[in-house]
């Protein structure tokens, strides 16, 4: 039987700006991320401007445990992965976002606690809390980098949510995206060749091959419903009686 | 050869607030994108407060094109993905965000022009927009949605840095990682075990193959360097140091 799988705890050491704790349960909230711990808040806490900016998140931050130090804060987790931005000098190993998250979704799934570590916003993460850390992730960015709390926050959520994303790379609406059936496509290969022949279009006859074969690959790479190749059947329709409209006009 | 690379454009539909373009230029910077257009902006333009939030990439917002109309903004693109929010009622391909982005980055291999385009703040992108569009980017998120423009900027640039990176995904310091010999790790096999048989730790006799077994695994898990090797080994000697000045003093 597998365990209840628990998402990472994001847990943010003396941030400094209610504003950003705010904004990081918002990102969390996005996510599916639910769990907020402080380590010795640098700002008061309780924090009004942390509500404003979390709006609709609110339960994450009145749900925030705080603790006085790393040890106690990191106290209950079985992994901890701590975010750094490039150059800290420490022997551990440095995950890219989705190779961290890989890694804090399969322990999870074995039942144990994660949680991933933030730094404050100017000092980041001091060397007692690195050694309580079992590796580090790393945001990949430019030359300019210049991502605040919030947003790293955002980032590792939004890689958490996409680590057990079922969601097709590449789709289209279910409910009218039924692709159109093959006898109704005929019927419009059928039905647009003969009215083109009809006005001559497919010409010269050594060239008609080639040249349906182009207009029908043409029509399919547009992966058209039945009722889209119903429609271009009445629009065919429409401009075949204008133009035999017109013929009359110009021939009475 | 290979035509040059450029990124995809970031195309802002009707932005409300000065703040949101400028942090959208920021996000942008931070992910290596550039080019920044506006389809007739709500907010004056130039913005002061866009500058503000800007901090380090006014040189995009500086360099921005804004236009009147969709049609004319997105005019010289080849390839045009709009990003929307889930249920909007048109027969697209709608991609992840991954997804987009690799489609993206394969058409401007081949010299396309891209671009993403953002629907405003409210209220997203028209219809006249979306029928320029080549296919829709969706970001997966929980059931809570509140992903603001710049931080959906944010997300789509981090998927474009990240396909051309080659971060691996796990990797460790190269100046001080490099693991240790394995000349010194068996010396410190060789010298623990020694000293743990002279503590008489490596007992019942039975056991003491398991035991060296076990020992050994717990030490190479954590893949040690050179120097790590040699501090462990003068713990070792000191530990052992210690030991005979107190079993000295204890039987003098």
């Amino acid at each position: 039987m597998t365990p209840p799988l628990t998402a990472p705890a994001v847990i943010l050491s003396q941030p400094q700006m209610g504003e950003n704790v705010g904004a990081a349960a918002r990102a969390m909230k996005n996510f599916g991320l639910s769990e907020l711990v402080l380590i010795a808040p640098k700002c008061e806490w309780p924090n009004e401007r942390a509500q404003m900016l979390a709006s609709g998140s609110g339960d994450i931050l009145d749900a925030a445990k705080v603790y006085p130090d790393a040890a106690e804060a990191l106290a209950p987790y079985n992994l901890v992965l701590a975010t750094t931005a490039r150059g800290r000098d420490v022997v551990k190993q440095i995950h890219t976002p989705e190779a961290g998250i890989e890694r804090l979704r399969a322990a999870a799934q074995t039942g144990a606690r994660t949680a991933i570590l933030f730094g404050g916003e100017r000092a980041g993460l001091d060397n007692e809390e690195m050694s309580l850390t079992d590796a580090v992730i790393t945001i990949p960015t430019a030359e300019f980098s210049s991502l605040n709390l919030a947003q790293a926050v955002l980032l590792l959520g939004y890689e958490w949510l996409k680590s057990a994303d079922t969601t097709p790379p590449v789709r289209t609406r279910a409910s009218i995206a039924q692709p159109a059936s093959r006898f109704e496509l005929t019927g419009l290969f059928e039905h647009l060749e003969q009215e083109l022949d009809a006005a001559e279009f497919l010409f010269p006859p050594a060239k008609r091959e080639t040249m349906v074969r182009n207009i029908r690959a043409m029509i399919m790479r547009s992966g058209l419903t039945d009722q889209e190749v119903r429609t271009i059947r009445g629009m065919i329709v429409a401009l075949v009686r204008n133009k035999y409209r017109g013929s009359k006009k110009d021939n009475p």
